[in-house]
């Protein structure tokens, strides 16, 4: 199927990390982008290209959700202003021992139905159960980059490796490469080296990359300090865990100038998550020296239990905002950068080459945002009002690999209600076994 | 006429600055609230009172935005990333200077528009054409909290003193006391002690409370240092600018301990701005210490030219965020604290003693939000769920004193289409009058 989105103001790519925006018309042929702009004559008739309004509305790249854990969605709103490790251990802790892969696929699917509708197209995922979280990500239409959580001081530190050989096996580039399956160490302070050997060992077999938690709060700065004389950052480049590309480390919050200039050799990508990282009083990560060492920077939400909402929009701005009152200085992180972060930056963290970005011949990943709403009014600079005014509400369509997943505003793959509908249900037995009924 | 919202998760007051949910029904008397949860058998069948069913939705008061510039909103997305000097001197002055009454009436609708279909019912505000600004108030339906602004430093000091006595005399307590007029003092820095003196022994006259920006910036804390040889805090008290209760200081980000004591002896309430002190540069206001002196503190969104859009859900999670990661404590700024800083904690920093809650002889202003959406599904904590996961488009139905001003996601009272397209002509027309056109 062909189409054409005609008369929007178009999200593409501008200087040195940054996007602009132009009017125009975009070409769509199968699963990618065939023109931007200036789409050519011989398309404007063409009778096999269905002709799809944008006047009054900007196209952007689908978003980026680069860091979550979409299964943990049924534990919103579960336990909210609580230190990290009492939020562990009394609550958290005890309802993921007694969750079920069943769980999980509800879960994934009411984390990709708020997504979707909030024009994120693809994330970057760890957690348990992933054969049912990928299941769940392709039933619904989204793509995603899937990593099993791998604990090396856990009891299934052994089993979770021929877990996850196996599911890099099976699903790793499936259902059209919508799918992409990466190693899942789970943080410095949750493997020892002799696991982390193991872990890069079956990478290079593999040929796969890495998703790993780095850095996220003081404590693991010092425990790791303490235990191994070193950084995150330099434990985890010493066992040779940056050696696969891509690699996706998560956080980033406690990042020294040399850890830095380690990540920036190794085009290591960084899933910022401000909202979690503000939320749960981990610290904020030095994004913008970050972005000077050309190091990718995505931005992440983390799960639903600890953010409260899967919303990017609400991410652009909490990064932005954070930093220019850190920096007092309102020139940081400008809008035109967030966006960027939200859409190519995020594709380069998950090495999606042709992704996250309104260019011929990239996978036609995209959201048509409607900018009619009052708090969209008026429009001096579309960049501005998408950064900073804009948020889910305002996502009219949604298109991933050339197919319309959102239309109107409703989902156009799965029965919307239904997915409520259960995952209501679905969070009450939860609860149930968890208070042993 | 009389209404019984039925079946609804009701936030009422809970202990301490905080609010909690309940289950139950709210009766509502013409423009006051009868009833709140179990609201007595009489009332079940009588043939005179319409019930509008609130299952699965949260009511809540109507939310209060403390501190506005209604009329900029013209001016969303025209000026951002920039520091405030050349913001203001290279953007925003400019336009301001040939700005008319007219833009000021629409843009003040258009900000009425998106507040009231956001769940905001009152707002404090100060601007220039106070009357217009309160037309358009009591035209879309909205209550307000309204002062000229006065620069003592500016050509037209004297004259607007003389204009907000006529201002204060036509309008405080009219519209059936739906619009409060105050005097409005710009800030320390732009208006000397004399003409302070003259602001004082005016609102003592008129009996008026006072808004005034207060200790914003660190420049601002220099400059009056250097100037008066004290903070700003108490320069103001001093001049006796805190004598008129009710007096609502907006920002207080640079408040010495001193200056805390002063705020709570006095009563001024604050209106904390977290988004436009974080995307300004400006720096942190110490809300948890002020709260802990019982200073009246509410949420304030600022103009839409500096914040982007007049949201006070995401005022309420950048308030809660920022604090815990400031101290690197998530329990700060709790949920609960949050929504009452929203609601009744804005009111008493407005001086309005009957508003902000769901009880029993206080004004009829409330808001139904549907907690059916995927961002809020499941429920395990209501309170949670509206502080950490709700938004502007969550709110179904806007009722302020004892009338539906939003239904269905609809404004009862003005055509909103017609003010959309008018504030899309009327920002051309004003860009066209800023390029001397």
């Amino acid at each position: 199927m062909k189409y054409r989105i005609k008369g929007g103001l178009l999200v593409i790519p501008g200087a040195g990390g940054t996007v602009q925006a132009t009017k125009g018309d975009i070409l769509i042929g199968n699963d990618r982008i065939e023109a931007v702009g200036d789409i050519g004559f011989q398309h404007h008739h063409a009778e096999d290209i269905a002709v799809i309004d944008a006047q009054g509305c900007a196209v952007i790249p689908g978003l980026i959700n680069a860091h979550c854990h979409a299964g943990m969605s049924l534990l919103r709103s579960y336990a909210d202003d609580m230190r990290l490790q009492p939020w562990l251990e009394e609550a958290i802790w005890p309802v993921e021992a007694v969750m079920t892969p069943d769980d999980i696929y509800w879960g994934t699917l009411l984390s990709g139905l708020e997504m979707l509708k909030g024009g994120v197209t693809t994330f970057a995922d760890m957690y348990f159960a992933m054969e049912d979280v990928a299941n769940a990500t392709v039933e619904i239409g989204m793509k995603a980059v899937l990593s099993l959580g791998l604990i090396g001081i856990g009891p299934n530190a052994a089993e979770d490796l021929l877990a996850t050989k196996a599911f890099f096996d099976t699903w790793h580039q499936g259902a059209d490469d919508r799918i992409h399956v990466q190693l899942g160490p789970h943080a410095p302070y949750t493997c020892p080296p002799e696991y982390l050997r193991e872990v890069v060992t079956l990478a290079k077999e593999l040929g796969a990359g890495i998703h790993v938690h780095i850095a996220e709060t003081e404590d693991e700065v010092d425990g790791v300090g303490q235990t191994y004389g070193r950084t995150p950052v330099e434990y985890l480049d010493d066992l040779g865990v940056f050696d696969t590309p891509p690699v996706l480390g998560a956080h980033c919050v406690y990042v020294t100038n040399q850890d830095q200039a380690i990540l920036a050799d190794r085009q290591v990508g960084v899933a910022h998550c401000p909202q979690s990282n503000q939320k749960l009083g981990a610290g904020i990560a030095p994004i913008p020296a970050m972005r000077a060492l050309d190091i990718p920077v995505g931005l992440g939400t983390d799960g639903a239990a600890s953010t409260g909402r899967l919303d990017l929009w609400a991410e652009m701005r909490a990064a932005s905002y954070v930093q220019k009152v850190i920096d007092r200085d309102p020139e940081q992180l400008k809008a035109k950068e967030m966006l960027y972060m939200a859409t190519r930056g995020g594709a380069l963290a998950l090495g999606l080459d042709d992704t996250g970005a309104l260019v011929p011949g990239f996978r036609a990943d995209l959201a048509i945002v409607d900018l009619s709403a009052a708090h969209l009014t008026p429009c001096h600079d579309p960049i501005a009002l998408l950064a900073y005014a804009a948020g889910p509400s305002d996502v009219r369509d949604v298109m991933v690999d050339g197919e319309w997943v959102v239309r109107d505003c409703h989902l156009t793959t799965l029965d919307e209600n239904k997915i409520l509908r259960r995952c209501r249900e679905q969070s009450k037995t939860l609860m149930q076994r968890v208070r042993g009924e």
